[in-house]
């Protein structure tokens, strides 16, 4: 039965789309949940002007608006954010409310959009959890709050505003509490017309509390967030239910940039080109859209029920998720512009969610250790370790952090994405049918298993290290990375892979795995080496990245990418970058512990170090020119 | 000698004006500067898109942005606010980013624009200073603070902004310190352009400090604040310097509202109809850029330069300087949206100074005691009074205030705007040539006086106080108001006037003046008796209101405005609510003190009272009913 206050809302775009809607809804928020993709930069305040519709039929509410022109308005134009339903309504979306963001994916699609983008990521929960449930106190970035105010009478007259703050303030403690003009033009319509019945989303910005919307009746139930993990090659998202902490999926992708550099220095580079940064921004901004856009369509969520999005990723990656300028990055002394990013309004990124929906960053330690690592660190609990600990996070750069509760040292390499699957012939990222266990027997017989059991169609992360030892183990390759003969390794042929080719492994990509993991493992010396400490000082190892669901800690050893320890320190957490993130978006307690981790993580600039480079030229061999340090494989291997 | 670092910005639109700019400034303040109206809705974060400039000439660094199309990007369009200049530069604004305000105002302008609009003021300050000068502690809601860097080095790769945060920091103790992201995308550039020497705009927020804007150099001296009364009849307008507290002009005008409605109920009937909210917003907004504008241009101030504007006013016409609907104020139970509004950018809501700027109001108590009475009970420290003080402010409606340090009790009545010098005759405000003082002889010969002693071009409202008294003590109107014979009185003839008729005082002047008075007396007289208290118990009494710089206080006993009591209990304290908005511009502890006054006092309604009508009713005669009650007069008049 149709509820009476709820009428049908069509858009034309100029295809059809209708939605039902709440008497009062604004059409904006009509159109975020139907799909239809109007422009709006101002997040819903009225200023920009930029969300004209045209009313075709029925009756709306609209605040006038001198962006509006006395022409546009006798044709019924009006803009969205200003504008309530009060019966079945048809509204035209003109041509140039369109949003310029689809304008740019369509321009550049072919381009930029890679195959296999949006399938289902490997569920990082599976793995092992570091962090105890429920360390941190449930408090996520934004909250809902029903509240049945009591109406005014002659006997109570405070005003509405003042009520609102009363009604809040009854449930929690709250010091500051701040709201916007925007809210406050539409309370006095508002309470009247859904009877004094409202949710307030409230959102944590920066020690004080916002009162973010006010909307007619209880949809408090309805506040989901996404956590963000931006990677230079890699973008990852997940979709959380903020009242729950349910995780209900995630997905992850090729960062689109990687068309306009693979790595960190290059983008920088390509920022100062002319529209450089702007494509840059652009790119990230549609991967971060198109994730979500898949999660919510998923679950079957409404768009505009996202309200809170917490980002991690390099500091690079962060600049350009906001748009700010990062060239000063690579100037000599290596500066970043904001490591501690304030609170904002997604729609300021470009990102479409509640138009007022709130994005915060976890904050990063220097230009080249960034939030992905301070949320690594957090996920992991580094900061609580009794014992000595390492946390290496192997991506496009290979990030490094030893410590415990008393003292954190980081540094960077750059490792380069052959771990990720990229700058490696059948590299992908670790999705079904990613290759990544790999058996060679003593008749170079191969068997390979895939994530998801799927047809193979290309090789992952672990996969590489897996395929790596054994043909090490085997004597395929030598400990230069060379073969015996050929220049290449079937790993399946043609005929029984997802992909019209056999899945190899070529010198090229070994040499590219080879400076991947030197890098790694080279900056983990000179680190330890600094602080005059050693390898076997480390009573707890981590090791994070988008290897895949599995990582082979002996093999990962055999081809010396981690030290020759007692295998039971070892552990591999996955993306921990994206479980930092979660974790932050839930609890401000878990917010306040990522600034302290940021604030006393001590960064080390290893280019400075004159032992770096001799560690990594000898670590360039299969497992280490000095095998000394890996006694437990000399055993093994002779 | 001209600086190097100085450039010349010329715009043209159509006609060209030329000003000096600072290498590195930006394009809309610079046309802010050079009176070159340009809109801009967002505040200059490049987000409206709405001030689009063609560069003609020279060399400018523009921040890439999806507002301008790659066609007219080709053409030379840029947003201003997000362009910075780098030589001499020619810039053509196009009719399509030419301020819409102004198009109102020229198509308004013969309807709205009174005569004498925008003469100076009177200054209020001339008269008794209440409160001691050093009251509330130098702290004005927009402070400016030089700050000359550590550039970064090896050593020290603290980000731009937390930089920034830290050289805050070291001046003072704030617990909270926010800012945006426009600011932040600046920073990078801003920085090292202006080697590490820049001003910081610090903004009081609601408990929280903001970084409003970061300025290129020593900006320092340059900080202005208004302090804005917006009465229904009056608006009035300070320009202050807030660094060193020196009052540098004041001006007032006629609300250009009255053209919509003379009192608050028809304002808000009006607002209900269409396009009636956005006509009386604009006409108040248009009021105060007027006064902004020639208080500035007076001083040799750039507008740019005013960081922070105090607002009080009654509680409507707050709401309609917001563009908030009024509506419900003068629906039963008469509640108003918000009395304690939060602090915004003064561009939200139209008003043309620093795009960054911030806009504060002082708190109201309910619906029909506004800002204006907070700001008055602070301006004459009624809420520190030992003594059992009474304030009225007599505008077009008559506030009191009754109370001392313990406790504090108001009402209003609806007194109209007679006393403003609006609806009688040949009234007028209080400026140059308005009649401020009346004796009559013996044989009926008139001497009048003038504000600034010039030729008499009307009457403000301590003119008809001492005309009144004056036509009563000689016998010429009765008790009733009535004339003996005739129905006018000539006070100055067309001969002597600066205007080219008669200045005289009708029947129904007197009728209207009589009212206005009546309903003031009766509102005291009715919250005295609800109180059980008496007019004798009152031992301090202070009278508000653009009356003029005088008033007589004994003639104004005489015609029954005020009550008979010793005449040295009475002080008359000018435009209190003006007074009273500068200190708080100037000091956050006296908004904090105004936010505890406007908590604090209770509201009575008066129309509820039974006995306000026989009160009002026995009012209407000079100076009353009931003779015993003004003692005094009876002994002087007999």
């Amino acid at each position: 039965m149709k509820d009476k206050d709820t009428y049908k809302v069509t858009f034309f775009h100029p295809q059809a789309t209708r939605i039902e809607a709440h008497k009062g809804r604004d059409l904006l928020s009509c159109a975020v949940e139907a799909g239809v993709h109007i422009n709006s930069s101002c997040g819903g305040d009225g200023v920009c002007g930029r969300c004209k519709v045209i009313i075709k039929k029925g009756q709306v509410k609209t605040e006038p608006s001198g962006r509006i022109s006395l022409k546009e308005r006798r044709k019924g134009y009006v803009l969205a954010c200003q504008t309530t339903v009060h019966s079945d309504v048809e509204v035209k979306v003109p041509p140039e409310s369109r949003l310029d963001l689809d304008k740019i994916s369509e321009q550049d699609a072919k381009l930029l959009r890679l195959k296999g983008m949006y399938s289902q990521a490997v569920d990082v929960e599976k793995g092992k959890r570091i962090i105890e449930e429920d360390l941190f106190k449930h408090s996520p970035l934004a909250t809902k709050l029903y509240l049945e105010l009591p109406p005014p009478d002659l006997g109570d007259t405070t005003s509405d505003l003042e009520r609102l703050y009363r009604g809040v303030r009854k449930t929690s403690n709250i010091p500051i509490l701040q709201t916007g003009l925007t809210n406050i033009k539409r309370l006095g319509r508002l309470f009247r017309e859904s009877e004094w019945k409202v949710t307030v989303l409230l959102g944590k910005r920066n020690g004080t509390v916002e009162i973010v919307a006010v909307e007619p009746g209880d949809t408090s139930e309805k506040n989901f967030g996404i956590a963000l993990d931006i990677g230079t090659t890699t973008v990852s998202g997940q979709l959380v239910n903020l009242n729950t902490k349910e995780i209900l999926g995630t997905k992850a992708t090729h960062n689109k940039q990687a068309s306009f550099g693979s790595d960190v220095i290059t983008r920088i580079v390509y920022a100062s080109e002319r529209d450089g940064l702007e494509k840059l921004h652009h790119a990230v901004i549609d991967n971060v859209n198109a994730i979500i856009e898949e999660l919510v369509k998923e679950e079957k969520i409404n768009l505009n029920d996202i309200n809170g999005i917490m980002c991690a990723g390099n500091t690079t990656m962060l600049h350009l998720l906001l748009r700010v300028d990062p060239k000063f990055i690579r100037r000599e002394p290596y500066v970043s512009t904001a490591n501690f990013v304030p609170v904002i309004r997604a729609a300021e990124t470009g990102i479409k969610v509640n138009p007022r929906g709130l994005l915060a960053c976890v904050p990063g330690v220097s230009t080249y250790v960034g939030g992905d690592i301070t949320a690594g660190v957090l996920a992991c609990g580094l900061e609580r370790a009794d014992k000595l600990t390492m946390l290496i996070d192997v991506g496009t750069n290979g990030e490094i952090v030893l410590g415990n509760r008393e003292w954190m040292v980081s540094c960077a390499a750059s490792a380069g994405p052959a771990f990720e699957g990229s700058g490696v012939k059948c590299g992908m990222r670790a999705t079904n049918g990613a290759i990544q266990r790999v058996e060679i027997d003593k008749s170079n017989k191969v068997k390979v298993s895939t994530i998801g059991n799927a047809k193979p169609r290309g090789i992952c992360g672990s996969g590489y290290i897996d395929c790596l030892a054994e043909l090490f183990r085997r004597g395929i390759i030598d400990r230069n990375g060379k073969f015996a003969k050929g220049k290449e390794f079937v790993l399946v042929p043609k005929k029984d892979a997802a992909v019209t080719r056999n899945i190899v492994i070529t010198e090229a990509d070994i040499d590219n795995l080879k400076r991947s993991k030197g890098a790694i493992y080279a900056a983990c010396a000179v680190l330890l080496k600094k602080l005059k400490l050693d390898f076997k000082d480390i009573e707890q190892f981590y090791i994070a990245g988008g290897f895949g669901t599995y990582l082979d800690i002996d093999k990962a050893i055999t081809i010396g990418l981690l030290p020759d320890l007692q295998r039971e320190r070892f552990t591999f957490i996955g993306n921990s970058s994206l479980v930092g993130a979660r974790e932050i978006l839930l609890s401000y307690e878990a917010k306040t512990e990522a600034e302290e981790i940021a604030k006393k993580m001590t960064y080390i600039e290893l280019s400075v170090e004159p032992s770096y480079m001799d560690e990594y030229v000898s670590a360039l061999f299969f497992p280490h020119t000095d095998l000394s340090r890996f006694p437990t494989l000399q055993t093994k291997t002779r």
